[in-house]
């Protein structure tokens, strides 16, 4: 028999493909499974090639050749794949081997999974992969939850695969998140916060090329310059190569992708349960919406010959109102930030996750979509204060927002003005206004409820939880 | 023995109380049913003194008391007693007998449940009522749905207990809705547009205050004007009577009110259902979102002190801002009912239920919160086209937002600029800018996920579902 192995990976797709690679790739031995065999054998045959791997042609086997704790990574598709692979697995491990979950899984299925897991005796972790099959071969952002007893075994490689950043290049974007499934709610906070990064993008590239009329190359320059300050960050950077692709008959690719945008569940998982928390995500879900919209094609190309709008032209400054949706877009990722963040507080309360959110920020940092410079920032935020309850209260992004304002507010007011849809833009700035005030209009609100429905209310002069209920009707000027 | 009843009523709170004896005002005998049996005999020897009721011990009493097919509506907490109460009521029922679900269930669980009864061999109806205790006793909106062999026999007494409308007040506010949970779906919607609407009065009530300072006499008056025109309405009319009602100590009641919105779940229940449909009914999720935020009311006070704005104030012309602001509210309106149209439309889909829209507008005409003179146009909108996609491509519609967009767009572009919220009105805007564009900036969102994740792409020189990847790294222009 040949020398036990140090991991074990289930599912030789893409992305299980090269994780497999990039653990092996750190001076491990590992062994892969695929349920199609023929995968695992072309694997082997192929890239997997002369290289530190074991085929393996049965999950029997795979569990064999593993070293005990067996640690058994699955990169299969998230929902029932994952618990058939999980009732497999079992028969073959014993007391204190780990079985991963790299897939992008509901965090509730990872919680029960983690629970049913352990009760059988093993340990369990559902980890967040973040950086595409790229990231996935050369370092991607890891957020490892469930089993806390799983860490320790599972520590060394993850951090070697991870992503490192910092100034010597050593700080691994792989930290324990915390139990169950909060790796995996991480994950998709991730996303969720993703999702709302891409709008803003678009909404701003929607300005400058409506408004203003700014070419592909122009847009390549500006974005080029915005990467280089405090918008530094993955997206901006693809987004510039995005405007410098050619066709092959030499025009702009970009201009002939269809506007359509699809959408795989985590960004509307997000504001699911966001909704369910009572935490307003309005930048995550007005992007999930604006996706919705955009599918919406052929209804809209209908609807474009039938209603009216402005026909948008700024006036302005060009190179002053480019500078002014730069801040628009770096305020409003600070809200969308400060929101995820929040939603995250609020999960942590409701499950008993003891998460540390400035570790989460620096997860972030290299290797997943949105990693970004800002990033830092976040992680100085809570370190400074690991209670801070949004970090629009933090102050370097109170401060930054504050001098943001003013040129946020004009590009809102312009879109609106001009006709441009900029959803995002306008719930952020409604979020940070709504959340800057110590009144809001709720107080008719909650008189609406009581007057038609008995709600009851409190006073702004008596106690909190002291309800008060008013005979609205009979006590009503008479209308005539 | 006495003779039999018409209709049977199980559980006596006041919405239950308020039913009954609208039933019984209508020339039936009703039988009624509480669990605590002191509720029931303090209703017979109270309220229901010298009319047609029976008082019943147990349900085997109250199915014993009335005629076939027994119609039995419950009106009791949504959830695990509305379970309870069928198991104990179907021993005692025959083949063809009905129960009724008069609560405000979800939806999913009626298409559940009517299942279930049927395969029992009896008749189920989830009904959504609406129009609160006043409503029950007078006259609510009802919107049946379930076993669709259950509406003959329903019908006579729902039409009966039900709102009227029209010039003679004789078109009831009820209406056959759909198959299985179909009713309690419409009865969601039209919460969610009550959501809706109540937070646009907000935000309207918002505007005024602070960027015009209006008194609460002063907007008596404008509330008073707006119920006359187009947005005649309950919700409007209930503002007004609000403005005029007085603290004992001859202050105005509405300044004492704590600005913390309550919610009970229909709203967020929509918006979740919108998301996971993918239509974008933003106007009901940013109104719980809305809510959510107020509900945050200490930290809000806490922001306020940090977090640096300006200060509202309108140096234009008072009278015509606060029509802008009327005109503002209006579009925002008709945003919001053609999305709660869209939505039951998908859902119609999803389900299989064979809706009809300009019922569901005219169900929602009388009895319950969101009834209003504006709901006629919707009737005509679908009269005139059944398969009308969307109400902003009714004439009508179209008419009315593109005579109001000027205002809207003003109100929007001054709350941005002057620091309001008006989230609703905004994500409104931005709906109507989004769906009358043929291209929306989603062409750049698709190229982004392409390059990171290899989602393939659409080409709008291409045929639809013909999918294309680009490897935009390597054809990215040297960045340098």
């Amino acid at each position: 028999m040949s020398e036990p192995c140090d991991f074990g990976l289930i599912g030789l797709a893409v992305m299980g493909e090269n994780l497999a690679l990039n653990v092996e790739s750190r001076g491990y031995r590992v062994a892969v499974y695929n349920r199609t065999a023929s995968v695992m054998e072309e694997f082997i045959a192929g890239r997997a090639k002369g290289k530190a791997f074991v085929g393996c042609q049965t999950v029997a086997e795979l569990c064999k050749s593993l070293k005990r704790p067996r640690k058994v990574m699955m990169m299969v598709k998230a929902g029932p794949a994952v618990d058939a692979v999980i009732k497999e697995l079992t028969p073959h491990l014993e007391p204190g081997d780990i079985i991963i979950d790299g897939g992008n899984t509901y965090y509730a299925d990872t919680e029960r999974r983690t629970k049913e897991v352990e009760a059988a005796g093993f340990l369990y972790s559902g980890t967040g992969v973040s950086g595409g099959e790229e990231g996935a071969l050369k370092g991607p952002s890891l957020m490892p939850g469930g089993s806390t007893d799983s860490w320790p075994a599972l520590k060394p490689i993850f951090q070697a695969i991870s992503a490192k950043v910092g100034p010597n290049e050593d700080i691994p974007c792989c930290e324990w998140v915390g139990p169950r499934g909060a790796g995996h709610y991480v994950k998709m906070v991730h996303n969720g916060i993703e999702y709302g990064d891409m709008q803003l993008i678009c909404e701003a590239y929607s300005m400058m090329k409506e408004t203003l009329g700014l070419s592909n190359d122009e847009l390549y320059d500006v974005f080029t310059e915005w990467n280089t300050g405090v918008l530094d960050s993955y997206l901006i950077e693809i987004t510039r190569d995005i405007f410098s692709v050619k066709d092959t008959d030499g025009t702009h690719l970009v201009d002939k992708v269809l506007d359509r945008a699809g959408a795989k569940g985590t960004g509307k998982w997000m504001s699911q349960l966001a909704l369910d928390l009572g935490v307003p995500s309005t930048l995550v879900t007005e992007a999930v919406y604006a996706r919705g919209l955009s599918a919406r094609k052929e209804e809209r190309v209908r609807a474009s010959e039938l209603l009216k709008g402005p026909s948008p032209k700024y006036a302005g400054d060009k190179k002053a109102f480019v500078e002014q949706v730069r801040q628009a877009l770096y305020a409003s990722k600070i809200v969308s930030y400060a929101q995820g963040f929040v939603q995250l507080q609020a999960a942590a309360v409701e499950h008993d996750w003891p998460l540390n959110y400035g570790d989460c920020a620096m997860l972030w940092r290299g290797g997943c979509i949105i990693r970004a410079v800002f990033l830092d920032r976040i992680k100085e935020a809570f370190d400074a204060n690991p209670q801070l309850e949004n970090l629009l209260l933090a102050p370097y992004f109170a401060t930054a927002v504050d001098q943001a304002q003013s040129a946020w507010r004009h590009v809102v007011s312009t879109a609106a003005l001009q006709g441009v849809p900029v959803p995002a833009f306008a719930t952020a700035l409604a979020y940070y206004d709504g959340y800057r005030r110590a009144t809001l209009p709720a107080n008719l609100l909650q008189a609406q409820r009581d007057y038609f429905g008995a709600h009851t209310y409190e006073r702004t002069d008596k106690p909190r939880g002291e309800m008060f209920h008013t005979d609205w009707l009979s006590k009503r000027r008479d209308p005539r």
